[in-house]
């Protein structure tokens, strides 16, 4: 007996739940005991699903059989579901297993702006962790814990560790967004092969309100959003996996270019604290290079070996007309979609809140 | 006899020398003397030097020999020197013809923030062409107009009409510029293909600077700059043809998002109102669609046939926070280059500058 | 009234059905009554569903509705149906319209292999227009003729003016595929960026099959093969339009390689003897470059305008081992997909087969 | 002291370099003494030139310093020089090496075709490091020994293993090549982005000429080429790293397709036998999906770790018209550059020719 936690992978076949797998296989604290996906995809093996290109799975994973969705059995059998179902269909699925019990750690943005369901980056906002026992099915050990989307994500310690450090009014962010953020098969080759698609569902207003609500608080049963604005131009490129993401900031105060520097490259954070397993020693790089973060280069960044793509990368440092510029490539798959689960689900554990 | 205009193309083997070789085809006004490249090029076929993807030459044009750069001969054989000499290359060389009473349009950067040179967009600022009589080789008939980097023209224009028509106090912008922009051989396609690349030399600190000017005014021997800031961020994509452009505006006034749309189609300047060859109809096209602009679809925006590629194409105009958003997409060797200096050299011809 | 024929696009939203449209856009012979699609599109504009890149169709054009398959209505209103419908649904909806009295040019496959149905290419094969009549729904005026598969297209010209000049015994071939072939949405983005997929499902079983039955011949209600071998390796590449293809033939006689390229460039076919609009003036054009054809070239290769797209392109005509080796090049949507329709039906017209 | 053999890496700037040093870092019988480049990147920290995307390298590594190449000082100090010197570069330089007592094992296309040099892959001919002692050099020490070029190597272990089984009379091969086989700054992105290029400049004259050398045998002074033909055609496809091959085979015996798969998947050679450090277990892996090998999969097959992207991955095995036809995938600059010239140097060591 393992005596590690039993999760569930839901929507096991599609590219946030292929890297849910990649990330808990050999996991310290936790066990796959089922992989789920629709019924189109019932007793297939997981290895004749694969869409992740980089990575090479054990031949016990890629033999595991995928399962429909039964919410009874996932209860029965699991203490966490990881969710990489799509946004659309995830709502009401995660609702039953938070109502059967399950501790509900998900990728979709279906409950992210519910009452008391917090979105946490835990280099960010642990503390948000007690919206949790504000949800009705916490009694009975049933929650939803969201990770904020993609690209937000990728951004969001960066932002913290500028905030604290020389406080921050404006962020205007553009992004250069990699196709695996959109699914599979999502973004048909013929929309873009040498081409930019500007525009992504929803995914500037989600940013727009994902950050405020993350570096804010909650307290009183409510999120107290954080007070700075966000204006942001979201736009798909040929890229398959990193975001990029270009940003102007009004700080505050008017540090340096080095002290900016160092405040990012020095930033630690909760998980950083607690030596989660997935956690980046250091969560935010700093490149020097006049050509860095590329996607090409840096999309991987993270060490030890478990936290491979939960850094975010930063470089060309800059400052103009009153605004600090910076570019930033983070992995939208991994810190920006099954890592930041996961990460969420390894703070729980060692806080003994599962 | 022709009776039109003797024109050299200088760089004619390089991406923007044969974008003004394609847009000379025919041309009402001028007439190709003379295909010039450094010495490597000398003596071959322009057809054996083919790097534009989407044009057919004519059969005579191919067969066209490269000569090398005399400035002697072009000085005694073309009123009108076109050049798509490569910017670090190309300053010494445009100094001599205009010392040799040659009128020189040029793409290259070299003399662009000279004394009395200016940038000129025609829909923009044909009142700066002023300053060209301020240089000490205009009474001989040599002189250098400049047309501007092919990021800031594709946007200028748009610009130019939201700032006649409610103010402009702050422009945010970043780039998703197209491999043709840094010519042929160019990017290395290890370096670009599935990749963001966050950097392409001086071009930020160009946008920074050269919309101020083009929006600006020249009198007493000054070019005066608008008063407007720009914060640029530029980087590559994975495009060849057709720079994308988001777009954050702080604007003096408030309009509605159909006033803002109003303002931007209903543009028109002197390109139009003397209906110059190669100007199109409505510099500035507006896109309804929810994911417009788009390089594959849009970058060939422009009629009649004679300015295609010459307009650029707005979309997605939105406002948050105080700042209204929206898209561009131009062609970056058209309109950003090689169109860019056809268009200045007709509105000369026209007004008998030349 | 035109006095032009009446002609349904069947599966107008595809990419095939957009060629269609765009060659019968202000066509000589043929008028569009109406434009057909699954009830998913239906009353969508034409202009809302676009997904070919480098065409831009006609306000009328794109203001036109797209209607729902209605065989009564098709069959009351149209002499013709050009068919861009999927293979797997085209079989019953093709039979029905013969039934009801329409001639149909299809580019689908499910009829290819039928009894009395010819694969057309008119440069080949117009004497196998004779099946035609062996069709039991030809007394009242419906039947269906075929275009063959896009990657037999492109070579069955050159392989038809080889073997009539030389003999051909063997054919090897292996493709180079776009994926505007597969259709929109066609192949996913994360499958063919930066990868080449070795598999077209049933396409080397066309190749092998289809190019046997255009060179040969019907007689007696039969067709018979012709007696050369293909073997065939199927691939696709992440190019947007353009298959290229190798070729290793084993001719009979022993031409040097100027007699090969002559018999190639010197071919001409009832289209051409015929000036039908949208034959190429010369069906196979021979480049001496040493490193063409290429895709981004020679894809649009064909004059006059109308016959752009349509002609194929050989170049590197080599021998080695007994082998003559050749590289092919050619439009796969237009020459392979709608443009060969629109030829059978040009030629049918001419020659009062309508 | 490590008692390892010390090693020069030739090149270590370029694409085939950089594998070198990668493939060397811990490696159990070499250790890097140096890093040599041409004049231009003397004095350069490893760390700075970096062109291989999939890869980290340790710090000590990223922080050596380029030398400049200086034959007296190589020899002094180095037992081995692994070269991966552009081919046109690399003649006078390898032979002065070997003159001074220096065993060359290059990627280099320089010397395969001279007298006594073998092109070894050690799975398939390791009895031709017999011709090595025939050099004139091998006295003091100083000897060449080549790699095949990427294409033949990716395919030359199936091809040996069915001659083996099956007798081999024909090779029809069709290449998708990687741009990485280009080196850098190598293929110009303008070429090659949606692009295919059907020309590499000799690559089928090698493949036509090296294939059926390796495959032959060394005796009395000279090679005697294996009596097959190989018909190649060649072509760049916008794809990273892995090359795709199409092969045609006409065996001498009729085996089942199964039997076909058993040969290639059970064949074992030298380096499996000796248990090299670079070897993978099993150099050939079959794929039976239908799909498969694709490069963004296969490219990295091989185990255990040191072996990553030496094995060589077949798929699709069929039979059409009298010939076998399969799909290969290997990694090009992996097994098919620096890893053969590292494996063969390893066979060289365990075999105590060193």
């Amino acid at each position: 007996m393992s005596g590690k936690v039993k999760v569930a992978v839901l929507g096991a076949t599609g590219m946030i739940g292929q890297r849910f797998v990649q990330m808990l296989e050999g996991h310290p604290y936790f066990e796959i005991e089922g992989l789920y996906a629709s019924e189109r995809s019932e007793g297939k093996r997981f290895g004749d699903t694969l869409k992740v290109r980089d990575h090479e799975y054990s031949q016990e994973t890629l033999d595991m059989k995928i399962s429909k969705m039964d919410i009874r059995h996932i209860a029965d059998s699991c203490r966490i579901a990881f969710s990489g179902i799509p946004s659309e269909l995830a709502g009401e699925t995660e609702t039953q297993l938070a109502q059967n019990g399950v501790a509900v750690y998900t990728n979709a943005g279906a409950h992210r702006m519910d009452e008391h369901v917090p979105i946490i980056v835990p280099e960010v906002n642990t503390d948000q962790f007690a919206a949790v026992k504000d949800q009705p099915t916490y009694k009975d050990g049933g929650y939803i814990v969201t990770n904020a989307n993609c690209s937000s994500t990728g951004i969001v310690v960066p932002l913290k560790a500028l905030r604290d450090a020389f406080g921050l009014e404006q962020v205007f962010v553009s992004t250069y967004q990699a196709i695996s953020g959109a699914g599979y098969p999502g973004v048909p080759s013929l929309d873009i092969v040498g081409n930019v698609i500007p525009f992504i569902n929803h995914e500037e207003e989600k940013m727009e309100s994902e950050l405020g609500k993350m570096l804010g608080t909650y307290g009183d049963g409510k999120f107290r959003y954080a007070d700075f604005d966000v204006i942001a131009n979201c736009a798909r490129v040929p890229v398959v996996d990193g975001h990029t993401e270009s940003l102007s900031l009004k700080l505050r105060d008017e540090p340096s270019l080095e002290e900016v520097a160092s405040a990012l490259s020095g930033f630690r954070g909760e998980p950083q604290k607690l030596e989660l397993p997935s956690a980046p020693v250091q969560p935010v790089i700093v490149r020097t290079e006049e050509n860095r973060p590329q996607p090409i280069y840096d999309v991987f960044a993270g060490s030890p070996e478990r936290a491979r793509g939960m850094a975010s990368t930063v470089g060309r440092i800059r400052k103009s007309n009153g605004y600090y510029k910076l570019w930033v490539v983070s992995h939208n798959t991994l810190r920006g979609g099954a890592g930041g689960s996961i990460l969420n689900a390894e703070y729980a554990y060692k806080k003994n809140l599962l």
